[in-house]
């Protein structure tokens, strides 16, 4: 499918696409690029990697594809720095959890290269970030997002339509900036209320910890993320996010009322559609 | 340990008791109370249940423990029913979320009978419900906060701890007024969030349900528990989870002016103070 893939950087995403990848003998070559040195070299002494690169251009030169596999901040920055070292007709692709940004710099970036960029967003985090968490399975059975702009190639659609296929993604079509607004309420939104309920249970009784249950450990697993991606991630959608709270607050107030009255069938009511709509997520 | 331990209720942790106590073996009979004559003929049928009973007073005869596994606000009725038919020294507790009403009922129950009363907690819930996913797995390893009374006789207290160690549960003491503000905080409105949350994305546009991936499926999970159930709980423990849940606010509001403003160290200080104390709850 592909004579060359390269992956630039080998976090959590990053080094399962590349078994991923690899399992699914869609590459000739994986390149890998990462910054450190070290990274550089346990990355070499992999089966999933072919090529490791300390350099970022050289990692590019001859790729089919280039997967920016990144934290947010750093993307399209590094869809500047390689774009004048891209074959005619490369695709490049990132996995950022936010687009509009990201694709309005990186569509930028491209008009002066060979390469042509589509945002994607695959679905499948986990709490546990790095390389000693990845596997081949990650991606397998999740949502990919993807998200050309309007007057993208109908080929460049397509082939990284089936990259994502060919590793057992689901794929689905966004605009970026339809996108960022429902990834600020169905992604972002649940994570800032584990982390905004973590932070806050740390300043209660630290005994009070015995009372807890699987319920609030799911709830609040998310929580875990690394730091530093949420805090980009946050902060490049914090307007939609912004606008989700404020959306969701609604609902808060309302379940306030409800516990403050006596109406105990209007407060079943709104439990029942809740656990409907979970019940519903699982289908 | 015990001749007969009855239990009232078979859905899930009814059931899952029955199930953990003949697996360890500490009781000679079992006998399950069930409303419905067909979960009667049910639960005769199985191993873990020597006795099927549709007659509520008639269960608890002959019983060294009675364990109510029913919605908590029928516990404090049942308490009172089944209070005159108790055997001397009968040691009489529940499985309910919510303690400081159920105590005061079920001790005022108890003080006409031959009976007594300690409160129970275990933290082994699910957001399955029913006798269908019941599993002598389901408490073992768990937390059980039991709530005695201040004047509770110590060699009853034992028994009920000694109890719930033998099905591998651990297990803390709490007053019952105690438990609940804990329980506000470290269970109900974790349960409380992840509704509302559900609740608020049901409004939303369907179609950005395939932007969702297991962090959402996580942290909305409990949502899907029995809203009956849920409903009761929360109405019974309305106080303090409305406490809780002004407290939460707080953090909320923190959050939402760390994203509006630009500060990223102290957003992402946020971030890490929320994934160190959900690090240390999987310890």
């Amino acid at each position: 499918m592909f004579e060359q893939i390269t992956i630039l950087g080998s976090g959590l995403l990053g080094a399962s696409l590349a078994m991923s990848i690899h399992h699914a003998k869609i590459a000739q070559s994986i390149t890998i690029w990462a910054r450190r040195k070290e990274t550089v070299d346990l990355c070499s002494s992999k089966t999933w990697c072919q090529h490791g690169e300390e350099n970022l251009e050289r990692s590019v030169i001859g790729s089919n594809l280039v997967i920016i596999c990144t934290p947010v901040e750093t993307i399209g920055g590094i869809a500047r720095q390689i774009a004048p070292y891209l074959e005619k007709g490369t695709l490049v692709t990132d996995v950022g959890s936010v687009k509009n940004q990201i694709c309005l710099d990186c569509e930028e970036a491209m008009k002066s290269s060979e390469g042509f960029f589509i945002g994607s967003h695959p679905m499948a985090g986990s709490e546990k970030s790095g390389m000693d968490f990845a596997s081949k399975e990650l991606v397998n059975g999740k949502s990919c997002i993807i998200t050309p702009m309007k007057d993208a190639p109908v080929n460049y659609i397509q082939k990284l339509e089936e990259f994502w296929k060919a590793l057992k993604m689901i794929v689905f079509r966004f605009s970026p900036a339809e996108h960022d607004r429902a990834a600020a309420y169905f992604s972002h939104l649940p994570h800032l209320l584990a982390s905004c309920l973590s932070r806050h249970l740390d300043t209660q009784d630290p005994n009070w910890k015995k009372i807890s249950g699987n319920g609030l450990k799911d709830t609040t697993r998310i929580a875990e993320g690394d730091p530093l991606l949420w805090q980009q991630i946050f902060q490049m959608n914090k307007k939609e996010i912004l606008t989700s709270i404020a959306g969701w607050e609604k609902s808060l107030e309302e379940i306030k009322e409800l516990l403050k009255g006596e109406n105990k069938n209007e407060l079943h009511n709104y439990l029942k559609i809740g656990s409907n709509f979970r019940k519903d997520l699982d289908k």
